[in-house]
This record gives C-alpha cells, structure tokens and sequence, in this order.
C-alpha cells in the first residue's frame, strides 16, 4: 500500500525542475571544457596541499559544454551518501543522478549508502532504483538512505572505504555534504588515485548555514529554502509584533558559526535589529557592546511609543564575541581536564562554582556575569569533539536578559518610557527538511545530474558547481571545482589538516554592506517586510525569485566587471 | 513614499476574494429571510437569558437571499473593532465590510476603532477609507487599526459605548472577535436597543483556536490558516525527525482550552502522539497515566529502531489534567489569599516553598511531584482576571521530563533498547499573523460583507454566520445567528454572568472519532504527512481545501441527515 500523502506533496512529485540545455536529455554526449571557470587564486599553503594531493591538486577547473564527447559504452556504476545536517533538496540530488546515469546508459546502476558516512564504512546499502527513488523527488528531507556525522579520515577509515568502492565496482562515489564532508571527498579521491582505485569522487555542497562558497561555488544547496521558511515565521512574528504592540520578540537562528542566514532573513523581513556574529568578532564587540546597542533601540522605540520590536541572533553569536570565545575555549581545556571531578559532583551549583574557580580573571569575570542558565548551557553538551554546541545555547535568552537589566535600570531611574515585555523563539529544524522551493528543486536535480557528468567523464576530486544561479536555470553554467583549490591547512587537534575554509559574512562586501546601509532605517520606524509562505506555483516574480544574497552577490561581481 | 513589500505581498494585493453570488454586486438589493438556518435548542436557562435580554432575545435566525429590497437610502455609518488575539484575516473582514458599504450607499462611511474596545471607551478611531484599507487587502495581522483584550461590561462602560456610537451617527457596530468578545456584542447590542439607540451591533466570529463554533457557526476564522501554519512546521520537524533519526520533538501547540488546533494538525501530519486535553479530562487521566501513555510510545518505538518521534502538546491541557486543574484552583486561591506574604519573599524557592506549605495533602503531593521549572510557572504570570496564562507554562517541557524519567529508569534496568534525546517546541505567534489563507480570505471578506448585509437589514444581536463552508465559496450560504441563542449562564467571580461556551473537542463526534481510529497506526510505524507551506495559486486540490475538522464535520452531519 503507498503512503498516504499531502495534497502538495500528490502535486510536487510531478514537478520537473529545470535545468540548463547541458544538462538535460542530451547529457550523454556533452563535451567536458577544461578552464571554463576561472581558476581561483592558490592558496598560500599551496605547497603543503601540493604535497598531501599530488595526484589529484592542480587539475583545471572545467564546465560542461554542448559536444558529442559519448562517454559511457559500458553502463555505470555510483555510490551516493548523504552527509551531516539534513538541507532541502538533498533526494533531488538522488533524483537527477539517477536520471542521468539512466539517460548515460540504461544499465546503470546507483547505489545509496545508508545513514551517512558510516554506511559506507559497514557497507550498508540500497540499490535506487527508479521505484525507490520515485516517492521522493521534489520532497524534503533525508530520510531516503539517511544522512550521519561521522567522518572518513584514519587510515583504516580509508582503506575500508577503498574496499567497499572496490567490492561494488563503483565507477563514482557522489559526497553530499558541506565543508568536512567535500575536505573529506578530497581526501577520498586523492587516497583511490594513488591506490589505483577507479572510483571517481564528486562533491555535491550542501549545507543551509550557506557557508559553503566561494571559488566558484555561489551556494550551497538547502539555504534558499531554509531561510524562506525562516522568513515566513520571522514576518508573521514582525506582523504579530506590531499588530498586539507590546512583545518584543528575541528569535535564534540556526546557521553555525556563519550569520548568512540571519543577514538573508534580516534583508527579507527588516527587522528591527539583526545581529551578526562576524561584526561582533571583527569590531571586537563585547557582550555588553552587544546588549546595549540592542537595548538603546528597545528605548528608542519605546519612546517613539513602540513597545514592541524583532531581534535576531545568529546562533553562532556566542562564538564570536571575543571575551565569549576566550571563556569557552577556557571551559573546554578546563571541562577536558577536570572533566571527572565536574562529572563526580552532584549538584549543578556545584560544578559551576568547581569551574569558575578554575578560570582566569578575566574569564570568571565574563562567567560571573551571565545567567546562570546560560553558564549552564556551558558547561553541559559538548559535542563528540569537545566543542560547545552552539544550538543548545539559548543566546536570545542571554541576550534578552541582559537587554532586561537595562531596561530594569533604566525603568527605576524614569528613564525608560514605556513597558517591556519579551518572547524568545529558536528556529532551525523547521527548516531543515522542509520541502525544498523551485530554486533548490531545481538547482539540486542540476547538481545531481553535473554529478553524473562528471562521473562519466571521470574526473575525480571535483565539486559540482552551477553558476550564474541568479538567473533562470536554462542560463545556468555547469562547472566542476577541483576540491582542492579550495583546500587550506589549519591546525586541528594538534595537526596540520587541510580543510575546507567556511565562508563567514564579510563585512566588506554585498549583502552585508547592503544589510548595514539599511538597517538604522528598519530600527525605530517600523520597515517589516512579509515574505509568506514559500510558493510553488505562482507568478515567477513569486516562486522563483533567488535569495537577496545571490541577487546582491551578483550585482556586485556585475557592477565590479563593468569598472 | 509606499512601503516596499514582498513579492508575495505585492502579488497577493490583486487577489479577488471568492463569495457566494448573494454577497457579491448585488448586496444593496438581496433580502433577509427569517428562520433560514435551524434554530439552535434553547439553552436550559432560558428564561435568564430571556430575562436579561428582554428586547434581543427570542429573534429567529436569518438568512440573506437574492431579493430586490433595496435598503439604504441613506448612506451607512459603521464603526468595527478588532478584539483579542490576532487571527489571519481580520483585515479582509473590514475589507468585506468597507466594499459592501460603499456598494450598498456610496456615501457610506466606516470608522475602526483602535487597539480594541477600549478605542470605543476612549474614542479613538480611524476612518477607514478605500485608501486606507487598500494596502491590506489579504494580509494577515491586525495592524490596520490594532487590537485589544480590554471588555466593555460595566454600566459606565455601556453608557461611554453608547454615548460614543451615538457621537458617531453610527449605524452599526461590527465587533469582531471570540467567545467573550461576541458576548459582549450581545449586551451592547441588547443595551443600545433598551436605550433607544439605533446602533446595530454584529458579531463577526474570529479566533484560531477554533472553538467558538455551533449553533450555526461552522468555523471561527482563522483557525484554517494558523493551522496550516503549524502543520507546515510540524511536517518539517516530521521530516527532519526522521531523516536525522535521533531526536524526539516535543511540539507545545497555541490554542487555549480546546485542542482543536492539536487534533486537526494531528490529522493533517499523522504525528507518533497527539495529547487531547479534553480526553485527558474525560477520562480522569492523571499527569502520570499521560506520561505512561508517550513513554510507552518511545520505548515501542526505540524497540523498532525508531529513537526519534513528535508528540503535540496542546497548550490548555496542563488545566484538563483533573489534578493539575484542582492543584492550580487551589494555587489561584493561595496566591489571592497569601499574594503579599509571597511577594515579600525574596527568592523563588521560598516562595515555592511558602506556598506549598500552604496546599491541601492532594496538592502538595501533585506540586511536589513536578519539575521545579513548571512550579515556578505555575506560581507567576497570572492574568488580570488571576488566571493561570497557559501559554506561558512550558507544558510540552513538564510532558518531556516525566518521559524522560521513565526512560531512564528502563534504562538502568535494561528494559530500554535505545536512546531517547529530545526537544522542545511552542508554535503559536508564527501563525497568528500569517496571510490568510484562499479560504481565510475568502471566509472572513464574505464575513465583512455579510456584517454589512446585516447592519443595512438592521439586525441587530446577530453574528454573521457563513455555513456550507466545506463547500467552494459560490456554495456557501450567508446567514445570521441570534447572539443570545449562543448563551449560557455560568457563575464566574461569584456572579451569574452570560457566557458563550467554548466548544471544546467533543469525544464523541468527528474529527476526534476519525483521529481516534487511526492514531494507534501512527505510534509505531512512521504514517507521517507533510503539508508543506500554504499555497495560494496552486491546482485548487492545493490551494483551495477546507481543514480536515470542517471535511469531517460535514461527511458526518451528511450522513446523520442521511439516516
């Protein structure tokens, strides 16, 4: 028996997203075009890369081109595995990759690892077949092979993953993931090259936190549609706000360390106040800096008779105010070495004062001043690696309570005009697997059908990259980024290790400066702006709009060619 | 200068509400029939209701008809008000209203009181030009003119009402809001027509929690889109839960007493667990039996590898728990009796323990049973009527931690096999405000047109009842609903007070029995439904559907007349 569905879900599974000519019916014959892309600029630790990829560092970059280049006489075979947080659109990657190796030869074959990562490293795998994959096109989710957070990196991690590739004779293995898991896909690729394993690697960038861009790729799938649906919520509160005159609303956003999301969701909305992490960190901001520029707009719009308002708060905040980050970098040496003593005593209380009697001057000083809630939320859910999980941090809360005192001293002194009430709000696995919007529809069946391109012309180690995405998709390029361009080496646990870079919210450039010039306009006189609900079938102008941040990077790399 | 709006706004402005042929050009000229809808049975205690409202009670309901009277002569003037929480749609009732007017008598005027009844008590009004009203057309919020919760009851109150309706030449006075709200219009209408003023009062019924319903009132408006909103959400979280396949979510859902809202996005998403607060009362279930009850979810699930699953909360269930009720009538006497004895009490857990000193043995056996954080919301944040604010206690949070208790008990005796991690979630402000949906739009336009219909017909103590709402909009018939046939006598603060019940989930009537029926299928194995965001331009199967409870309701009201 089918699984009964929603009337939109009945309509979506017959969408057929859009893709540009190279990808489409003729996928079969198209001609691989090295440099297409422009190459972007070596990275400083060139060498060391050089050294630890020196079969796969230095290839071209490359695009798909019209051509008769008949790729495949035999059929393929690929595995696909989803990797870390989920992002809308992720079965459309599935989707176009199986269509495409299909239209490639009829005889391929395609492969899902289950539950991430790990699933390759137990070798646990469905076939998807065209009836698999038929109830998820255009859904949400990841819940087709499941998705997981482990990573490929020992030795044995490696040779396992070699030996699963080679005992089901892979042609490809097709990585989803963000920064870690395409770092990962370098790695992956490089190790097969020199072990003489055919498996061609290709990397697929998703992640919502929209941090996975630059050197060709524009953006990461899944932060479309996650932000609108933000922005759904962050509007209908903006409306509520003003229409009841007497919240404020304090709303977290998910996003890791990166404040993308909140800098699209603040252009979308107009809020009153967006904070952004990168500022915070770069203007040297401390948590008081923060609270009172947040307080004064509470004060100026109470005195202009608002007494209500939205702030957002990028979750990745509390990272990025430098005292915060001193203090948690010191918790987490102290909570590492005192781990046990901390896990013996009983009572919360107690293992706050055993912590803080730990810390510098400095550090006990910031520690002293938080809530006690939040010097909680510090101490407790480190994450597999030791670092502190941003998401289970109430930052709003912090934030609120800070601006509260404020406004408490402010009332008691009659300097405060008005009343003061506040709701805090976290929003991030609303998004995640929501049904992914036109663009991230279309933009990942794109990806996943490059990602047969690419595997059928055999080049590995690449990262699948459609361009010029601000524009209609029958405009969009189909390149392909060597993974290890993007590679930079950091120190990680002690070891040099090449790494995918995030790309933070820079203060130099569009959306951002787009965002700052705007934003003293949006704090006291009320600028909300109302996205509504993400929309499918509607006007263009409506359903298939990109994101503020494609549309603003564009017109600046637009405006910076025309000089 | 305009305000910049969204795409979606900017499309929306354009939309053409749909109405029934008797609402639509031909208003100044349709007829009003008596006894078209069925007359409700008479309330037990009629003879008060008669008593007290002498002049307005005993009028038959009213239904419009196509007719050649053609009504005014005069141009109309019309004051509305908005009252209470918002509800999606509000602005396009004024809309229905402000058209209709001008159709009926193009010299017609409409006033909007501001921020709710109290604009009537103090005066303050806007008048509601096309101008005026145009940028609101289909919007959600109830910025237009504000809101408010402020009730018009005492005699000084009635007599300010009438000397300001009079001050206006108003005709009519349009009141649009929930059971309370609706009261009210009933006593002014009944107090301005004993004190010969022409006023007419209608009632407009309004609410997304969706229990002002009966007695020929189908639905509240609303109550369609809030819950289309929370669907959206709660599928999402569906998804992710399982594609991520490691968390549970526990979803606290807006909606006051009733859990309408809980049992229609149960219906609409198939969730693991749905709590019912009106079976939980029926049925004398105990905090504990309700705990059992999810817990055994989880751990059937977690034996089927399933370590993840959404249980909704509805928000009025912390009051239908029978223990739970009687422990917080006894903390409402406490806190009136004891109020300053525990203000003066410095820190919160004297005064937790001062008032659990002063409890009955039953409810100090409740009390101390409950996490500390749900005693400390139970004791602050009474309302100005000394009620508990349910939407501030964190009850989907109380759910979870007694879940957990359980399982770690199974856990330490290894009848547990799996791992329970879990979070929290309260959606309510993400859906007061949204756009209203097609059928909000088009539901509360037919409202305000059919209040207007009603104030020329000078029918005075009526709430405009739109019915075969189930049906497309050309379909649904426009009547009107004697107020007074809604009320009961309740004694509240010691008085025998006209109330309008709240039409809580009745258990033996539809959409409870259908979601009785098949909740046991969704426990264990995943059934879950993604509804996915509204859609307004989509096939009509998409964009133009009533709620599952009106579908429900009708098939079983069909089948009744059927018999």
């Amino acid at each position: 028996m089918s699984r009964r569905v929603s009337p939109l879900e009945s309509e979506r599974a017959d969408y057929r997203p859009r893709v540009p000519a190279v990808l489409g019916a003729g996928i079969g014959t198209v001609a691989v075009r090295e440099g297409g892309t422009p190459v972007p600029p070596v990275a400083s630790d060139d060498d060391e890369i050089r050294a630890r990829f020196p079969t796969t560092h230095g290839r071209p970059a490359v695009e798909l081109a019209a051509g008769r280049d008949r790729v495949a006489a035999d059929p393929l075979r690929v595995g696909v595995v989803l990797s870390g947080g989920q992002a809308p659109g992720g079965h459309n990657v599935i989707a176009g990759l199986a269509d495409a190796l299909r239209a490639i030869h009829a005889g391929s074959r395609l492969f899902g690892f289950l539950r991430g990562p790990n699933g390759i490293l137990t070798n646990r795998h469905d076939e998807l077949t065209a009836e698999r994959v038929g109830p998820f096109r255009n859904t949400g989710g990841f819940d087709m092979i499941g998705s997981g957070r482990d990573k490929i990196e020992s030795d044995e991690q490696l040779a396992k993953s070699l030996e699963v590739c080679r005992g089901l004779d892979l042609d490809g293995l097709v990585v989803v993931g963000g920064d870690d898991s395409n770092t990962n896909a370098a790695v992956l690729s490089e190790y097969f090259a020199t072990h003489g394993q055919k498996t061609v690697v290709v990397g697929v960038p998703k992640t919502i936190d929209g941090d996975l861009k630059g050197g060709g790729i524009e953006a990461s799938f899944g932060f479309d549609t996650a932000t609108r649906v933000y922005g759904e919520l962050i509007g209908n509160i903006c409306r509520d706000a003003r229409s009841a005159g007497k919240y404020w609303h304090f709303i977290r956003l998910m996003g890791r360390s990166a404040s993308h999301v909140t800098v699209e969701c603040a252009l979308r909305t107009q809020v009153n106040v967006a904070l952004v992490a990168e500022e915070a960190e770069q203007r040297g901001w401390t948590l008081d800096h923060v609270a009172d520029s947040v307080a004064d707009v509470v004060r100026r719009r109470a005195a202009a008779g608002r007494n209500y308002g939205v702030c957002l708060v990028p979750e990745g905040l509390i990272e990025f105010i430098p005292e915060m980050r001193g203090l948690i970098s010191e918790l987490n040496r102290i909570l590492t070495a005192e781990g046990e003593a901390v896990e013996r005593l009983d009572s919360a209380d107690d293992k706050r004062a055993l912590v803080a009697s730990k810390l510098s001057q400095a550090g006990a000083k910031v520690f002293g001043s938080l809530p006690v809630l939040i010097q909680r939320q510090l101490l407790i859910d480190r994450d597999a690696h030791g670092n502190v999980q941003v998401s289970k941090i109430e930052t709003e809360s912090l934030i609120l309570s800070e601006v509260a005192e404020r406004v408490e001293a402010w009332n008691a002194s009659g300097e405060f005009a008005g009343k003061f009430s506040a709701m805090c709000h976290f929003f991030g696995y609303e998004g995640r697997c929501a049904p992914p919007s036109n663009f991230d529809a279309d933009y990942t069946y794109a990806l996943g059908r490059l990602a047969a391109a690419l595997v059928a012309h055999r080049r590995t180690g690449y990262v699948c990259a459609i361009q010029n995405l601000a524009a209609p998709p029958d405009e969009w390029r189909a390149a392909g980024v060597p993974l290890t361009s993007l590679l930079a080496i950091e120190t990680r646990k002690g070891r040099r290790t090449p790494v995918i870079r995030k790309a933070l919210v820079r203060l130099d450039a569009e959306p951002f400066l787009s965002f700052a010039r705007e934003r003293e306009r949006w704090q006291v006189d009320d600028e909300f702006m109302y996205p509504g609900p993400i929309q499918y079938f509607g006007p263009p102008e409506v359903c298939s709009v990109p994101t503020r941040t494609l549309e603003l990077e564009r017109a600046a790399s637009a405006s910076t060619r025309g000089r």
